[in-house]
């Protein structure tokens, strides 16, 4: 269970594997109605250390789809660029509902920001991109060929940066635990694919999934209607409006009541226009859900978090914890699913570059936010009763998550989605009480309290 | 936890009891913006035999909201009626989804049924409202008085063979059990209420919940709009359209996963126009989750829902199992919730009578449907790979009841809804496993085939 998967492509999805990262001659490649672009650099990873990922074959062939003609999504065809066919291809829903986590609150106001990253800007990102790759939890989604490529470029930026923060998280998760994750390697029919990491059933997190995925196509004509509902002004040529959209996402429920449940998504959208511009935005945020209220705790999240948004803007801290309150409010509860953390969307101000710079330093946080946390209740005792007000606590997640959370909302409805990673954030159990409510002075009431009305936590 | 509660109203409600069956001389009574009538009728209940609700007080005093001058959701004022104040009501939400159960799967084609029931009307309608009034789980929503001014109507019929449907499968569940169910009756502060009865935990039943409510007002701007979605012309007065809904609704989760999960709801939906003149219909279905096939229980199932259809007209079973299967369908998963059995909605002819009819067989057959399977597998001893396969089965009804069922969707979209009744029906425990698959060959796997595949059992 706990070993690499390197080609478990969705059975139910019908994908036809269509890259490879390392040759297998059964056919992966280049099948189907796609052309292929058959790389002929050839590099041998099999010695390398650490790399476990790479011992599978003694030579590795790049592949990947498109033709000299395709159109790019990234505005440009390229040589082994990642070329989109011309059927209009399903919109980024494989991606765990990614894009549709689009917020339609008002978006922050931040007219009046001061850059004051400039400094910080590619920090982390001068290694090799080969080198860099070798840390990761399995090949990246995209060719390391056409990565190295485009390396300048904030698509492959983007994906280094989620593959860094799948694999950092990861591992600070498997060196808690003792386990090891399962790691699926994901293809998209209609272009892109993904990497699911899963730990079940381990000695300290119940179920743990870090998910990344990559995907690209022409927008459909719902999540068109989506983004212009948003206020995107959206000219695509011949209707068609390629995108490329990639996240990182993950959702850890821990056995212990006294370990809080943490989320994070950490996402980058493109669209392609008419004219070949592009419009692009960032979107992501980390949240905790204690089942039992730690001062200490929150303010160490909290803080981790506001350090890291007050380095880029002292607005994106109290505008953005604001705004992770209100989208993880279960209304029909009249309660916030936990005590929140940071929540931003269509982030595309004040430069790229910089938006690009806050969310890394958000990704960065994930590891200092939470595993800190994680090993001070490692050996808390708990009671059967604490258990089941987490189990209680669970169901008001899966409530959230199936009937709120616009990334799953949009994830199950859209054909050809990875079912399996979008519902991979549900907890391994729950439970549902009637009438459950927690005596007065309890410190199940005092969880309730705080959820019913969000405070400020540093 | 296993008694009977009275006035258990929603906390959050902020409802105002504004009719109350036992006197009580706490103030339940007309208060707030409300006029209420006091009837002049007092009975005894105290020394009814079996009538454990009767005994909390020595006398009776009948209370019925409004005033001569107010509007009746029935067409007519009349003396104790149930009127409505001018005030826009929320919609029926708070019936667990009540109205918003309406399919908009095309109707099923009845233009040619040929009435054979007439023999069979008013059959178990013969006795005295009071009398039969005391084997209910609770005192009725409406007050008794006004079911028996108004005995004849559709609305009273209805609500009375609702409570006793309640009833018998209530009593038919505690005894097999061996448990009690605990009642609350609730009201909703824009008219009417509601009856949950709910056992939790029990030796045979992991979770049994079993509804009736009563509810009226006028319909919601989006409750119109969803009537006319479905092809109803509604023409209202000053844009006002007062409805009565009412409905029986259960959901039984067991412990053993050899004895499945049961659902039912019957509903009658009534809606007056500008002119006075009313519209009508009925809804309703029944459905089986098994864990594991049985074709036998399978078999006994739809046949004894076949020969209760079969009594009315030869198409319904035929085209009501179908629409069941098409209604209980968990989309992004590729399988049906159960077994099916069967489904209707906006069910208005051949006639009132006969229409009425066909759903108190219905309504007729939900213990001879079920309590025989319960039977049968009380003692069947399970493994727990058994009692696994069963959670992560309820995780696939949680993820239906969700996301898909439209009750749910709309009650909990619907302020001042009772949420704990509308999400009574989800599992007191569920597992979500990540890629779960049963392995070829295996029982589950023969299960879930029949998911992907519905049958015919019959």
């Amino acid at each position: 269970m706990a070993t690499f998967v390197f080609f478990s492509v969705n059975r139910t999805a019908q994908t036809t594997a269509r890259r490879c990262f390392i040759s297998h001659s059964n056919g992966l490649a280049s099948t189907g109605h796609l052309s292929s672009f058959h790389s002929s650099s050839v590099r041998r990873w099999t010695s390398l250390p650490g790399s476990r990922w790479f011992s599978r074959g003694t030579g590795v062939r790049f592949m990947s789809q498109g033709t000299g003609a395709g159109r790019s999504a990234y505005g440009r065809t390229r040589r082994g660029a990642l070329a989109l066919t011309g059927a209009a291809a399903a919109a980024a829903a494989a991606v765990a509902g990614f894009m549709a986590n689009a917020s339609h609150f008002q978006r922050a106001e931040m007219a009046s920001r001061v850059p004051q990253v400039a400094e910080e800007e590619r920090e982390g990102e001068e290694g090799d991109i080969l080198e860099r790759c070798r840390g990761f939890m399995s090949p990246p989604v995209t060719d390391v060929e056409v990565l190295q490529q485009r390396k300048g470029e904030m698509c492959t930026r983007m994906e280094m940066l989620i593959m860094e923060t799948q694999a950092e998280f990861c591992k600070a998760l498997q060196k808690v635990d003792g386990g090891t994750f399962k790691v699926d390697r994901w293809e998209r029919k209609e272009g892109g694919g993904g990497i699911s990491c899963v730990m079940q059933d381990g000695k300290v997190f119940e179920k743990a999934g870090v998910n990344v995925s990559v995907v690209f196509g022409n927008l459909t004509e719902e999540a068109a209607r989506q983004m212009r509902s948003r206020g995107k002004v959206l000219k695509g040529k011949d209707g068609k409006l390629p995108f490329c959209a990639m996240g990182v996402s993950s959702v850890i429920h821990p056995k212990n009541p006294h370990i809080p449940t943490v989320h994070f998504n950490y996402r980058y959208f493109e669209i392609e226009e008419e004219d070949g511009s592009k419009q692009w935005w960032f979107g992501g945020g980390t949240d905790l859900t204690p089942i039992y209220v730690s001062k200490e705790d929150a303010f160490l999240f909290h803080n981790t978090l506001k350090e890291a948004c007050d380095k880029h803007h002292p607005q994106y801290y109290p505008d953005f914890k604001k705004w992770c309150d209100r989208y993880f409010y279960i209304r029909h509860r009249g309660e916030t699913r936990g005590i929140g953390g940071i929540f931003f969307d269509d982030l595309d101000s004040p430069s790229q570059e910089e938006a690009f710079s806050f969310v890394r330093s958000c990704a960065r946080t994930v590891v200092p936010c939470y595993l800190p946390i994680v090993h001070k209740h490692l050996n808390d005792a708990f009671t059967d009763e604490e258990k089941d007000w987490q189990q209680v606590r669970r169901g008001r997640y899966v409530e959230f998550n199936l009937v709120y959370d616009r990334g799953v909302k949009f994830g199950l409805a859209t054909p050809g989605s990875r079912i399996e990673s979008i519902l991979m954030s549900l907890p391994l159990t729950a439970r549902w009480e009637y009438m459950h409510e927690p005596a007065k002075g309890t410190q199940e009431a005092e969880m309730l309290e705080v959820l019913r009305n969000p405070k400020e936590w540093v």
